[in-house]
């Protein structure tokens, strides 16, 4: 086990990475299929990378936010959005999509894990922080959304997403009271998150809808 | 008066739990009409019920947000929301929206009064303390309206809504400057705010609209 | 330089009301397009005007708010709006509209600096408070179009307004570090987004868009 979480830090640089890189991704490519300029492509990404974490550091009053500590990353969602509006095709945007799903799922993980955690540590009642989990893997989507004039997908698209982090949340809690070990809770947050939405992407699982 | 204020006391309670319950509900069916899914009927839900509070909290930089306090609240509306994708029909909507107009006008007295009492409380000038009240009391709706992909009903549906929280806000700040006594001005803003609501609704009363 | 310091001093105060009203006006302008009440247009006009300093000092931690500070300017915009809801007309549009564009461009300006300023001084790095500077010049119209239900103009109408104050605020932090003076700093980052922002109404300059 303690292996396991020594390999588990030095992969979640890659991880956040992927994640954050993940989420710029997706603001761009709905940013695009608006047709926004250079400005809203980068407010779009920067949103959707950035936006849930920072929401919940407001709802926390914690600071200082991720994208202020970690500047470097404001530089290249700027070059990244740049390179997109100069180069990016039509052509290129459904491969895009289909490859940053895995990416995503596995940004869903490590954000849910992160957002439940710093909740946890600043004394949050369970339930609060599990959804701080979920507010920061899903909310940045759901600001995407909003600014694009669109009901966000994580709120009609009837596919798991923010029930898996949901879930992921509350195994956190229930592994961090037996054991008391908040790394091996991370750690098991980020596989069943990532877990349950590679399921639901794999076997196109949908939420019972309405009966209306 | 003393005896007034002691069974407003006992009943602000039962006032309190009725005002969420019909903000959540509002929320409900104004996700239930978008065929949002369960994440997006408890997320709307909770907006609704708790968006207006929790912006004005955001404002005046005050912790904890009444949802993490009462933690319990956040059950109640997930075990809702739960029964309603479950069990609820579109012939069970215009009931419910015509049963929850009371006491969504009690709640937005009350709301209203919370308000203005809290942005007194922390210093903040008259008016802002009275905008605060109408923040509480309208932009849960607001919020809901805006993720539901709408423009905010309490903004263009000509009906008298901030409108009555407004006057409510004044009639607290001048009886609480006149009395001193903040619990009456609550109860005289609760009474004047959910009094002229419930006029606006039985006469149907409009707020005049532009002349273009 | 210095009597040009002094004298912008002064002017300042000028220019600022010029930019909270540009502000007001353009969010009543719009309240008006789509026909919301007078709660709507108080709504919105308080939005543009206020809105973006508000997102920065909510994002910096930092209070009183501008409109708390200066209450007066609540009062006007009030009353702005109940006169524009008496006695605006449809042939006042256009004509408004044009009038607010050079102290919209100004209030640009000096919102950029003031956003830059305050930033700095509470220790953000450059990129961040360049940012800050954007968001307090560029948000008030952001969060007007999201409530008035559209995708913002500021991100998909191709024209340069947040790119003028990006580089108005990289002349602040270039000049600043150069000769140490904040004053001086914040007079040529004024100048410098107003006379970008004024050339590109003139010369009617786009964004290069999307090649799709």
């Amino acid at each position: 086990m303690q292996e396991l979480l020594h390999w588990f830090q030095h992969l979640s640089v890659v991880i956040e990475s992927g994640a954050v890189l993940a989420g710029a991704l997706s603001g761009l490519l709905a940013a695009a299929h608006k047709r926004l300029d250079l400005v809203g492509v980068f407010t779009v990404a920067f949103l959707t990378a950035f936006g849930g974490g920072t929401l919940r550091d407001l709802l926390l009053d914690q600071r200082p936010f991720f994208w202020v500590e970690h500047q470097h990353w404001l530089w290249v969602l700027l070059i990244l959005c740049l390179l997109a509006v100069l180069f990016m095709r039509q052509r290129h945007f459904a491969p895009t999509e289909r490859a940053m799903q895995w990416p995503d799922a596995l940004g869903l993980g490590l954000f849910a894990a992160i957002g439940v955690s710093k909740a946890l540590a600043v004394g949050m009642p369970e339930l609060v922080a599990v959804l701080m989990g979920v507010v920061t893997g899903v909310f940045g989507g759901v600001l995407r959304d909003v600014v694009c004039n669109e009901i966000p997908s994580a709120f009609n698209d009837h596919k798991p997403y923010a029930i898996c982090a949901f879930v992921g949340g509350w195994v956190y809690v229930g592994w961090w009271h037996w054991s008391g070990s908040s790394e091996q809770a991370m750690l098991l947050c980020v596989v069943v998150t990532f877990g349950l939405r590679a399921l639901a992407l794999w076997r196109n699982w949908v939420v019972p809808p309405w009966k209306i």
